[in-house]
């Protein structure tokens, strides 16, 4: 930051905190919901809903509502938030558990037998999936739950996941619009996948689904995903057949992104640019094994240090989207801090570098972080410690190296999910 | 490319074709190195040198320099140049032969016993290590040969299989210069390595060498490399420690790099500006899988396209640097190969994103090809041919699907080396 003193050092940790709660602001469904709500119906108005977005979504639509409103949300365990009319039920994400379960079913029996003067106010966002894992008939929770974990294991991406869920779900891929009819149906969506279609995230169960019951069986076969006989014949038969793309069924259907990882990304850019920090957003579509992304991104970085492409210092590179990380170790952490331990490894003590990555919805993998932060000294403080980061990284680790580093970034559920988001500044040379 | 009739369609094969030829011609030693070379000497000049520049290196030099010359030089099998007083062998790369042995003694030989008054030209290109491979006392050409294909298959980047190879020859690092003490040397140097440190290029024959043997028995471990009791025994001996920075030896000794990769793609980025497209400059030092690499800049084209994020359409995704590919199947591909194929199946058709990957030496791995070219209907292309991407992918078998579509970039030896070329074009919604 300039000023006509000469320029003072920025607290980059700091900085990089600032970037993120501004992503993170900038989909938070309070900021956001209210002006794509449809106008009160003459009948009833129905709100459903899952995702880790699910109960601050309900409480936005309680703010801004003005008729009767009625009606029942999953979220996450822990991504509740006080509301008045809406009931909030929190479940189980990753794994699903039987709290979703018996949600997904009282909300596909609480849209039934509407009338077409009635509304259904669906209120989706990332998690979803796993929050309203109700399975087809003929196929047993136990089945779609171990298939489920398989998949999270195989390093398949969000696409391929989704996939397969929908075509084993009693309510994704559209079905849970189809249960509404004949009522209208508006969802309103939190994306959270790059390309934002409505079809992917929380795996649309208001959504017509363009994918077939024998690409999901590709998907199971692609990844060696045991399947028993009963779900192989449930997945060949045409019930497990999830309605496309023009069906008549969707004429009182429409769906409608509320907020998304590139809206989240441009609100960070303009703290930064605001600051005379050039921002280089990179786009909300990464994916990749999250060590060679990091290991990507670190070119960029040493790029820009050295090169001052694709931008002179003080510049920072913005980037969303999910990568993944295939188990080889047994260690703790979620994505982003693998992605982050990676990228320290390859900047190698690099002057002038840090880089902060989180996931948006305050959990990084299963842990108790967001994510975490490295600097020019990550490496050599390990070291310090006595810890090994190639070791930590090849036993999946990260987590347990950054939280003894105390660089570990901790915010709490934050009851929206835009997916990741990372930032990696390269200052100046003073 | 605008013009008042509004914009003509690019023809996308060509255009990407010629930011690779730019970035090639701005690497090339006839364009580049005559303004780097120093004043004659009072005694004699000898060329020496190695690499696949090596050739058109010495043959720019014979045009330039104003007084005697003799010397040797070796480069790969095909890629000689025609010269009158420097001697040219050829040799193998990346797997080391009797005929690089040969000539990196010969070189060893040519540099002894010269005087004060006199200059030595080391000559140095990408490559030289393999074809300066020439083994310390107690270390036989077959071990060395050995280790050296083992490190290529390993995954392990180049300065880890540098740091090895120096402490393993009579040449490299250092002890080239070391060897024609007390003459002057000038180390004229074409880069293909990021950050282009002369110490990394070529194994650094003219320069002290940061690099312990300690570290070099440490790479052969951490990649599981079989080394012999000899060679083991010679990396715990002090006779295999190179000159380190700042010995006394080296104050005759300097070092001038004469091209590099980031030039390169900044003479790319000149040309597409001048046609109208905006160039986004990713660096000159994306690293890793190259497969994972593929992914990761999809998402950057996808945002591209989706977004105007890095930039707005038309606008060019430049980089280079080097990828590995870690061996899994049977198949013929280099890493450009891979990494478009990768690229491909990532983008899965989408439409306006073109590409161009290739060696700027001509010759990507071991095949005839540079590189290859995709467009969005590359998938749909070879699918029609009964191709599977997916499973050519994950035989290493790019080069047989490129070489199917008619997509390979046959350039033949370039007689330059400024390392990977990358170019990812999307066009605007006509």
């Amino acid at each position: 930051m300039g000023d006509a003193a000469g320029r003072r050092e920025r607290d980059p940790r700091g900085f990089l905190r600032t970037l993120f709660d501004a992503a993170v602001e900038a989909a938070s469904p309070a900021k956001t919901l209210a002006g794509f709500l449809p106008p009160p119906p003459k009948g009833r108005t129905i709100v459903v809903g899952a995702g880790k977005a699910a109960a601050a979504m309900a409480a936005a639509v309680e703010a801004a509502w003005r008729g009767p409103l009625e009606g029942l949300v999953v979220t996450r365990y822990g991504h509740g938030a006080p509301t008045k009319r809406v009931e909030v039920v929190e479940a189980s994400h990753p794994m699903p558990d039987a709290a979703g379960a018996a949600a997904a079913a009282r909300i596909l029996e609480r849209v039934k037998g509407l009338t077409e003067d009635d509304l259904v106010l669906c209120l989706i966002s990332g998690g979803a999936s796993a929050l309203l894992a109700l399975p087809a008939r003929g196929v047993s929770f136990e089945e779609k739950r171990a298939i489920n974990a398989a998949l999270l294991r195989s390093g398949a991406d969000i696409a391929a996941m989704n996939c397969v869920r929908k075509h084993l779900s009693a309510i994704k891929g559209g079905r849970l619009a189809l249960a509404a009819a004949p009522a209208n149906v508006v969802g309103l969506i939190i994306s959270d996948v790059p390309g934002d279609d409505p079809a992917t995230i929380g795996s649309g169960p208001t959504v017509a689904d363009p994918t077939t019951s024998a690409e999901a069986l590709a998907i199971l076969r692609r990844y060696r995903i045991e399947a028993s006989p009963s779900v192989v014949a449930h997945l060949e038969s045409a019930a497990s057949e999830t309605p496309k793309p023009g069906d008549a069924r969707f004429a009182k259907v429409s769906n409608v992104i509320v907020a998304t990882p590139f809206a989240a990304l441009r609100a960070a850019a303009d703290v930064a640019r605001a600051v005379g920090v050039t921002p280089v957003l990179l786009g909300d579509a990464i994916e990749g094994e999250a060590r060679e992304v990091g290991r990507v991104l670190a070119g960029v970085a040493l790029s820009a240090a050295r090169h001052d492409a694709p931008a002179a210092a003080p510049c920072v590179l913005l980037s969303g989207g999910e990568t993944t990380v295939t188990m080889r170790g047994k260690g703790r952490g979620g994505r982003n801090a693998e992605f982050l331990l990676a990228l320290a490894i390859a900047l190698a003590g690099a002057p002038r570098i840090f880089a902060l990555a989180a996931d948006t919805d305050g959990i990084d993998g299963s842990e108790d972080n967001a994510g975490a932060f490295i600097a020019p000294d990550t490496l050599a403080r390990a070291a310090a410690l006595g810890l090994n980061p190639r070791q930590c990284l090849a036993d999946n680790d990260a987590y347990s190296l950054f939280a003894a580093l105390g660089d570990l970034v901790v915010t709490g559920p934050t009851r929206t999910n835009v997916n990741d988001f990372r930032a990696i500044l390269i200052e100046q040379a003073v």
